[in-house]
């Protein structure tokens, strides 16, 4: 059913845009490991992209706002991918509607390409796929890849997490901002943008960031968040915020590398758990962890308890009968 | 430093409140296994609490409908604890202000415990320690224990999970309906609460909710969601909300059984993960994670292939030479 990973991973390498799709559907699909063949074919071809999450409250104009920065970036002759990741439900299609609208408008151009990731049944899973992604989309040849996260919560923090440089974009009058600061939000900021400039309330909701910021421990590798105000609808401010971004790029190459050490180790970390696990899995018998729950349902065992045993299944070289 | 677990739990389930204070402290502090000892001593006298979690947007009036709930509780008798779970952030704040205004309300009554539960730096195990410490006050005797969440997210979601029953407050004008619906917490509720009834836009609110309740797959344990109206500042709507998750309670018996089998299944694999990664750290030199990652931002490995490195150390005994 699926292409073989070395065909598939060469057509990405050529930049083929329904072998960069089916790449990311692989990612989607598979299990946590799945996407391991063609990332690893891929991943000696990575490391070039500027990967900039972009994320905010919904009604934030952050769809408006991205697809404004495509037409600035591809204006300065770099081609841009977009993920729009958007944690579906049964009753929002969202996704869909956001990226037929962009299609069009960009459709002719061959140095654009749209993808939203469908993140239900993926809970947990959405920064590991997204990143993955991320990389065939840096492997294809794309110079910037924008990360469109809705909402502001732990999925969005993770997914920031993996990005080279984020935004975050507020409205004037919503109280996006206290939201954004109780979602631990404004921590993992490298640009607000206050959008919406029009509006009634920009300069409070750009005074309160401010404040806010200079509330901060000093910024990590000298690199104070700046503030600015844009208006998605007509594009104004968005050119800066482009130059902001890339001098942000230049500026912060050593901040950059800690974080590049820092995400790697988080991705390590958990691909190995993962790992682990499923080594363990093979080893009990089928049904051990239901039988242990029942008997956690049943008071019979505490779960930490259960847990140790289910554990003890699988034992390093150097320990000698040690459960 | 710490009180000895068998000591600690032996006030706990006399229902001390400074030890069910420490307890829950032990378990916000400790590492994923830390209220192991703990929790193993209280397990026994634990399944009798009624846990309800109390979810939605920020704004939406939870924690003053909480307290009005608190006072409708007490009312019958029943001994009622509250976990506040905030995502604090340096700038916030927020539930210990709230806390006290309630401590000052029900400061003079011993069957009233009020608790917010600090998150920042537990990332991931949030779920875990909520669902640790509504087991402290279930074994200390209380009836009722209301876990309070700020915001609709993942953690949210994760957090109602470890809930017998779910209320969802929204409240109308604020696009709220449609904030829940993608951050997948419609499926969650089982009672919706239209709070600020007295509001424009409070029936249009309920009709749009109960236009997507109706939308969903036919309702799980034959229960479908209701949608109440309150006025949490003047208490109206409130009773009627406790008669509702009390009929909720009697009716979902056998729901309820499946979502603690699910539950408890969840944990286990959650806690036996955690022990075998802690396994792998112990079974590996020092810096081994780091000097992978360092492999993987050089792009001299795959981070997949990093970590079937990494967890080839631990082997099940059946596995004869298998990497």
């Amino acid at each position: 059913m699926a292409a073989p990973p070395d065909a598939l991973a060469g057509r990405v390498l050529a930049g083929d845009p329904r072998a960069i799709a089916r790449a990311i559907s692989q990612i989607e699909d598979g299990e946590p490991s799945g996407g391991a063949p063609l990332v690893g074919a891929l991943f000696p071809h990575t490391g070039r992209a500027y990967v900039v999450g972009v994320t905010g409250v919904p009604g934030g104009g952050k769809s408006t706002l991205v697809d404004q920065l495509i037409a600035t970036i591809r204006g300065t002759g770099l081609k841009v991918a977009v993920l729009a990741v958007d944690p579906t439900s049964p009753f929002s299609g969202g996704a869909v509607l956001g990226d037929r609208v962009r299609m069009n408008r960009h459709a002719a151009d061959g140095d654009v390409f749209v993808r939203s990731m469908a993140t239900r049944g993926h809970l947990g899973g959405l920064s590991r796929t997204t990143g993955d992604a991320a990389l065939v989309l840096d492997a294809a040849g794309f110079d910037v890849v924008l990360v469109e996260t809705v909402g502001v919560g732990q999925d969005e923090v993770e997914v920031a997490q993996t990005a080279d440089a984020t935004v975050v974009v507020l409205v004037p009058g919503t109280g996006d901002d206290v939201q954004a600061m109780k979602a631990g939000i404004m921590e993992i900021a490298d640009v607000f943008v206050a959008n919406k400039a029009d509006r009634d309330g920009i300069d409070r909701l750009v005074q309160s960031v401010e404040a806010a910021i200079s509330l901060q421990p000093s910024p990590e590798g000298g690199w104070t968040p700046p503030v600015l105000k844009t208006e998605a609808t007509t594009g104004q401010g968005v050119p800066e915020l482009w130059a902001t971004l890339c001098r942000f790029r230049e500026r912060s190459e050593p901040l950059r590398a800690s974080r590049r050490q820092a995400r790697a180790l988080a991705r390590v970390r958990a691909l190995t758990g993962e790992l682990l696990f499923a080594r363990l899995e093979r080893a009990l018998p089928p049904g051990a962890f239901a039988r242990a729950a029942a008997g956690v349902v049943a008071r019979r065992q505490d779960p930490y308890r259960a847990a140790q045993d289910l554990a003890a299944q699988l034992t390093a070289p150097s320990e000698t009968g040690a459960a």
